[in-house]
Parts: structure tokens; C-alpha cells; sequence
């Protein structure tokens, strides 16, 4: 079978099945795709795709797609992001899965310089919250130099875009319509500007309108295409939560973004880190941690705000600790909480005092108000 | 040594050393307290301890104590909680730790009753949401029957106590400062209210001031006291994460309540639960479901909200949270839990006697039974 005839069979097969179709995707994986159709078009098993099969044109679509500037992407290619291949382990989630016969791709970026992807999704109804913390988490990564890969849905899709964007990032939106459509309508213009600088990807041929189906089958090439996916709002049945379910099968990074528990689309992210199927991220920061190699983006541990007292010696905190929150006391007193000599706690009674953190009222030894005490031992 | 020499000891102990003090408390395990007082006498190890002991007077205090009906529990009385013994593994944090000599106690409630108690902490400067979200975990544990353990600080252990005692459930606070004493200022009422009912507990004898010392001793009774503790907002360096170490060394149940990434009073909880050191919990129910027995309070999976009071004003939902779930409650009652004036709560509740939620019994104000109460807020 030639390299030409093979790509045209992927194309007829993109054209007739629906994507996520795993039982041809297993058959293509398994003996090609030209081998693939002459099997259906022998047999009588499925005789809507052999009817779908008969009248599709691969010729003339290539060629249509070629004007709309959008091209077919196969494993034969170079740019083929070879992290796909993991969907060839038989894994389904609603019945869907496999590795998809080909891309649809529109826009100059290389399909192979997603191997460090971040995918970023989320709830369509997003707070402002969850919108902000999706912009932010997107910059992060595309500042890191790692591409983000969504949706294009309203919500946290639409703030993942643009806080790649806005950092001077690359960004992929996985389409269910498409690569040469829109939807939605109103994201026309974003999806676009994304084809024109980076890639707007699909599994299912020009033309196509979004189905559940091909939502459901795009999900799982957003968790494929990615290192690991950043789930930011999500409600207990939200869509998102498909493209969790392939993250657990492909052994992905799966990350979630608390909320308030008082806000209904926070609630699906929080189950699924209660049972153990997210980790709890709350910056891009932890996120390059997560999805980086061994050693990388290895954060500091997070320590709060230096307080005034930092750098005391033990000696020195013992006897601050010992001046009393709501009223003064005696030198002897505080040598006696502290475990220290009077003599001993006087003189350092004298360098908190020059430090600014006590005085001597009239009561005794008193905290100096707002002099560095802050949060102590609540 | 008699029973009445042991008490004495141990009194006398109580009012020479600081809570929290290791050393002295493993000798009173391993050979009692007479003998640690006498050793102690005759070593010359700790000469400001052996002062103070030669300076305190057990019989007055305790005469006093009583006159403030405080009372002295040892492991020798049968309301000694025995969960206060995991404390004499040696564990230390921050150089302090050990079984109490004793606790000093007012209140009418036996500590016994605190075996299945949940404790619930977190920051002083707590949110609004912090707030509602403790009062309502609170309130849960209490309408299961379970008492609340927490300090008495602004913010989430007021909270705490609050939405146990709307709930008509038992609560204790556990202070840093002398149990006849009231720090803060502001929540004298709180706090006498909480010791006529139920208990208010201190390892520091009558009258003693809080200090950082006798906070940090005093955290490590809330983490040893209850069968697990719910942090509800504490920023990264917060007092609140003291008790969760003590939690931590005493294999306790630690859970974290999440909240919005970009609010710093929920740093350290997202830091404790990144680490796998706290369970993220989103509501009472999934509290109770951690530190239930197996099989106890074991929860549906959430499915979306249904708030019977959705709509309320935030007052007439506090008004609606006073009321006792078991028992009536006067007007002014209620007014006080609230946190609204007399007049407010009384024009409140009239609004829900209109609502169907509440009703005048002979005992006061009570709750509609099916009101549209459990719902379960989240």
C-alpha cells in the first residue's frame, strides 16, 4: 500500500465514522487504514459507515480544506504529536475512544510542540473568579514556554486562551465542529486569531457542526495532546469532568483549582480531589511543578510573611512570648513564664524594648500595639 | 502516697509549671506527681521551678477555684477524657507536649462527653465565608449529636461555637488563659454562656493570662481532646496550623475546608491539604463521614443544591440558625446567638413564623419540624 493511498483511506474514514470511533480506530492501529475500509466495505457489519464510506469524495474535501488553509495531520507525519498514540490502549470512556485517524489543523503552529502542553478547562459558566484564576494559570504556563490546549467554550476555556495570549503565549483550541467553524458564534473572533498564530485542531472533517458526540470524542484529544490538565470550576455533571475521566485513563496530570464550597461550580473539582483523583493546586506555579520533568519548576515551600521576630534569638522569643496579650506584668513574672532568670529576662526585656516590640507602662511590660506580635499562637 | 496527697500534687504542679510542660508531665506518668514534686524539691535542676513550688498554695486555690465553681479534673476522676492519653507518647511540637497534670474546668458538662467531639479552628481575621462555613460544619456535628471543641478566639472558633449552640448541641472552649477568665474581652457573654451550659476548659489554673506559651499548650488539648479537627481558613503562618501538627502526631482526623485561591485566610489549608495532610471537606456531612466509625453517616454523593431557605436575607437566615433544632429558645436568646438586636430577631422570627419555619411554643421559639430546615446547605 503506498503512503498515498494510506492517507487517502484516513481521509475517506475521517469523512464517514464519527470521531472517537474505537473500534476502526483499533483496526487502523492494527493493520492501516486502506486494509480498514476494504475489511468494512467486505463486510456486512456496519452498513450505514459502508453506505458513508461509498459516498464520501477524500479528493475533493482535501482540496476544499487546502483553500480554507486547514490541513490533515496523520501519524505519518512529522508534526504527528506521537503522545496520541497512548489512546491505542483500548481505553473507552462513554464508549469513545482511540487514536483518531487524523487531525484537521488550521493555523501555522506544529502539532509535535504540544508535547509540553498545559490543558486548562472548566465550567462554561464560570464565575469571575474561576475566570481569573484560569487567565492566570494559563500565563503562568505560557510564560513557562508551554502551550495551553482547550476548548473554545465561554468560561474557563475562553480565559485559558487569552491568559496564553496575553503572556505572549501559544495556545490550541480543540474544536467538536470543524477547524474552519466557529462554535460558539460569538467566539468567531478569538478562534481566529488562534488560527492565525498558533492552531485550531479537530477530529472531525471541515464543515462539521458540534455534536455531544464529538464533544465528548474532543475531550479525550485535549487530555491526550496535554501533559496534564487544569481543572478550574467545574459543577458535579459538567462537561469538564469528562475530560478528567481521560486524564485518569492516559496516566495525565490531573490538577484542580479549589473554590468556596458555597459555589455550586466549584463542587465537581472538589469531589474529585476528595477522592484522590486531582491534586489541589492553587498557582501556575504548582502546576509547573506537577507537569514539569524531574527537578523543574521545583517550587520553594510557600512560608507567609516574614514577621518582626524572625531572627530572635530563642532566648528573645521565650520572653516576648511571655509578655502578656491584654494587660502589663512584672519583670519577675515574665522570667518566671519565660523559664528564664529575672536578670537574664530584664536585660532582654531592654533590647525588645529598643526592637520597638515592648514598653514599661504603668501595669509592668506591655506589647507595643501593631510592634510585629501578629499571629502568634491564635 | 493517698489519693488526697496524688490531687494535691498534682494541683500544686499545676500551679508551678507552664502548660505544656513535657518533662514534668512524663514524670508524672511514669512515678506520679507526689514523687515528682518531691523530686524535684530535692534536685537542683530547675531551681525557678522548685521556687514556685515552694511558693504555691494547692488548698487555697482549689478553696477558690471552687468559690468559682471551676473544679480540678485528673486522670483519677471518672470524667477524665482518656483520649488525653495519646498525649504521653513523647510528641512535641514546638518543644512543648505531655498529658495535662490536670484541667481546670467550668461548666456543668462532663469531659467524658467529649469522646466523639470535632474540633473546629481557624483564623481570628476569618472571611464572611469562613465564618458561615464553620458555623455550619458546627452546626452539623452538633445536630449529629456530636459536641464541638474549639478556643474562643474572634473569627472561626467563635464561629464554631455559634453554629453549635443554634443547633441546640453542646460546645467547649478551650482556653490559653485561666477558665475563669475571658480573653478575648469581647466574648465574656460567649464564654459564660458556653461554661453555664456546657464547659470551659484550661490547663492553666484560675486567673493565669494567656500567653504564646499557654496557647500552643492550649492547641495541643483541642487537636488531643476531639476525634478530629476541621480547619476552616488559616493563612500560611496561622496559629490555627499549630493544632493541626498536634493533629498530625496524634493521628487525629485533619480536614480542611478549601476556598478561593486567591484569599490568603485559605492558604495554609490548600497548603495542608496539598500535602496530603488534610482531607478537603466541602460540608458537615463529609466531616461526620471522616470521623464517623465505619458505616456511621456514610453520604450520599452530592448532586447539586436545594436550599429550602435559597432567597432568605443573610439576617433572617441567622435568626433561623438560632433557633434550637431540639428545644425552645427565648427571643432574647436567640437575639444573642444571632448577633442581632432583641427587637430585630423578634421582628425576624415573625417573618418566619409567616414562613412556616419557626413557631411560639411553650418553651419559646422552636423549629417547624420539616420547615425546610435540613436541607443541608451545600
Amino acid at each position: 500500500m503506498s503512503a498515498a493511498q494510506e492517507l487517502i483511506a484516513r481521509v475517506r474514514l475521517s469523512l464517514a465514522i464519527e470521531p472517537g470511533d474505537g473500534a476502526v480506530s483499533d483496526s487502523v492501529s492494527s493493520v492501516g487504514a486502506a486494509r480498514t475500509v476494504e475489511e468494512l466495505l467486505d463486510g456486512d457489519e456496519r452498513p450505514e459507515l459502508v453506505a458513508r464510506l461509498r459516498t464520501v469524495d477524500p479528493e475533493r474535501v482535501l482540496a476544499v480544506a487546502d483553500r480554507q488553509r486547514v490541513r490533515f495531520v496523520t501519524p505519518a507525519d512529522d508534526e504527528w504529536p506521537s503522545q496520541l498514540d497512548d489512546l491505542a490502549h483500548g481505553q473507552r470512556v462513554q464508549g469513545l475512544g482511540g487514536v483518531p485517524v487524523g487531525l484537521w489543523v488550521r493555523g501555522p503552529m506544529r502539532l509535535t510542540d504540544l508535547s509540553e502542553s498545559v490543558a486548562v478547562v472548566g465550567s462554561r459558566s464560570a464565575t469571575s473568579y474561576g475566570f481569573d484564576v484560569a487567565t492566570d494559570v494559563a500565563a503562568s504556563a505560557a510564560r513557562a514556554g508551554r502551550p495551553v490546549v482547550s476548548g473554545a467554550a465561554f468560561g474557563i476555556d475562553q480565559a485559558g486562551h487569552r491568559g496564553a495570549l496575553a503572556a505572549g503565549g501559544a495556545t490550541v483550541a480543540v474544536l467538536a465542529c470543524g477547524a474552519d467553524r466557529a462554535y460558539p458564534a460569538a467566539h468567531r473572533e478569538l478562534i481566529d486569531h488562534i488560527a492565525q498564530r498558533h492552531a485550531v485542531v479537530s477530529e472531525a472533517p471541515p464543515g462539521s457542526a458540534p455534536t455531544k458526540v464529538r464533544f465528548l470524542s474532543r475531550n479525550r484529544l485535549i487530555a491526550a495532546l496535554s501533559r496534564g490538565t487544569v481543572l478550574v470550576e467545574a459543577a458535579l455533571r459538567s462537561g469538564a469532568l469528562n475530560t478528567a475521566h481521560w486524564n485518569d485513563q492516559l496516566s495525565r496530570v490531573l490538577m484542580g483549582v479549589p473554590g468556596p464550597v458555597t459555589s455550586a461550580t466549584s463542587q465537581g473539582v472538589h469531589e474529585w480531589i476528595r477522592k484522590g483523583s486531582a491534586a489541589l493546586v492553587t498557582s501556575g506555579a504548582e502546576v509547573l511543578e506537577l507537569v514539569g520533568g524531574s527537578g523543574e519548576h521545583l517550587m520553594a515551600v510557600p512560608r507567609g510573611p516574614e514577621r518582626a521576630h524572625d531572627g530572635f534569638s530563642l532566648r528573645q522569643v521565650r520572653v516576648l512570648d511571655a509578655v502578656p496579650v491584654a494587660r502589663g506584668a512584672s519583670t519577675e513574672s515574665i522570667s518566671s513564664i519565660a523559664g528564664v532568670g529575672v536578670q537574664e529576662a530584664d536585660r532582654v526585656l531592654v533590647e525588645l524594648t529598643e526592637a520597638g516590640l515592648v514598653h514599661l507602662a504603668v501595669d509592668g511590660w506591655r506589647l507595643v500595639a501593631g510592634g510585629g506580635r501578629g499571629g502568634g499562637g491564635r
